[in-house]
């Protein structure tokens, strides 16, 4: 990860999983990011407890209360963050918070199928504008003008579930309601890289591998990847993006994963 | 479309522009369907009247009100059909009924992205959902055991500009908020594909063309196809349709789409 050289960093949903595992690999680079900021719904909360004594320790790492499915918590994170970073931007943007049920498609229901898709979607969608001008003004402050995510970037964490050509592993309990979500979260980053390319922003969809986490599951399905993997995997493919990169869907190896 | 014989066919979203003109010309075959129902959000309207003027004519044309957001409208319009269909199945589903509004990125809000996935995405998969016992008793009343739009099929009515590959005329409008509930209605499209395909019905997403609706625009932005070409060009792909096809996203013509 020698290229990835991050100003400031927010990550959504950072209490726990892979969301924990990005802000502990951030916190933990050889030149970790001036400002860390875990965002999460709860951050005096039971499952935020980890995340509080990381940032006992670590004075580069602020936790923001944020519930990325309303506009004016949104608005209010935004303006806390804007504030510790004083007339700097924002580097890395990564929208990690997401939710799932396990439905079979006959049980899927409107509550459901709207709840998922505000989180998933329009939450991302939410943040990119909210944070847009901190996202411009560190593209702004980089030198150089090619797309990297150590001059601005948006990554949104997708996942393979969300391939329509793929439909990656329908069996584990089909998730119509969170394949819905990131297919159009997919089609939202396609949009925002075309939207945000002016403004210096690179935008990208990233699989994280089917991880042992609350979302991943344990047991009788127990995923594949440990966090770490995953995030070092992710952390090494963000390192390595440029210009031609942005509006794809890449796995935490680097892969290109169809639509 | 000597190959398409449809005992009956509801059609959402049917007093005007797409919809309309798929029950104009389901009507006028030379072996109309026994049942053609015309559902719509207010069928005593000001906006439906050429629907009841129709009606007035033809006695194999039902009229139901529906309102594909409302799970309890759905059921009743379910009922409904089935009443009128007495002992046999409903071959063909066409989910029509769609909405849109022109915004740039920018100006996406969660009000808009959250009303256009209600109705361009959660609408098919209740109706879908619904309709399921009527559709399953078509496939199981016709003779041979392949899939085809005769026998029975659920066709939801995409849009090229759902394409996450191609983000097909980005310049006009950059509609995402629509283009992420078509992206996510390809994927339902596609999960359904999976599950139904036991129960023997076909399911795809079709790209009507960009036509010369009240959705399509008009004046500087008049679109290239005129209502009658589009249903005309769909109703002939209907017809060709076979095992192969469940699961696809095909235009007008025929092409298949890249997701």
């Amino acid at each position: 990860m020698a290229g990835l050289r991050v100003h400031s960093v927010l990550v959504t949903g950072a209490n726990r999983g892979i969301g924990l595992g990005l802000v502990q690999h951030f916190l933990g680079m050889p030149n970790p990011p001036q400002w860390v900021f875990a965002a999460c719904r709860a951050p005096t909360g039971q499952r935020a407890q980890e995340l509080q004594r990381l940032a006992s320790k670590h004075r580069n790492l602020v936790i923001i209360p944020l519930e990325v499915t309303d506009p004016a918590s949104i608005k209010v994170a935004a303006a806390q963050v804007g504030e510790h970073l004083g007339g700097s931007g924002l580097t890395l943007l990564i929208n990690n918070a997401a939710t799932a049920k396990v439905n079979l498609l006959d049980q899927e229901t409107l509550e459901n199928m709207t709840n998922i898709y505000t989180t998933n979607t329009i939450g991302p969608l939410l943040m990119g504008q909210e944070f847009l001008p901190l996202l411009k003004k560190a593209a702004q402050g980089s030198p150089g003008s090619a797309l990297s995510c150590s001059r601005a970037a948006i990554i949104n964490m997708s996942s393979y579930a969300g391939s329509i050509t793929d439909v990656y592993v329908w069996e584990y309990g089909q998730v119509v309601s969170y394949r819905c979500s990131k297919a159009a979260l997919n089609m939202l980053t396609k949009c925002q890289s075309l939207r945000y390319k002016e403004d210096g922003i690179l935008c990208i969809a990233l699989h994280p591998g089917w991880v042992q986490t609350d979302m991943g599951g344990s047991g009788a399905h127990k995923p594949p990847l440990t966090v770490d993997e995953s995030v070092q995997g992710m952390l090494k493919v963000l390192s390595s993006l440029s210009e031609k990169d942005t509006g794809t869907f890449l796995s935490w190896e680097g892969k290109v994963i169809p639509w």
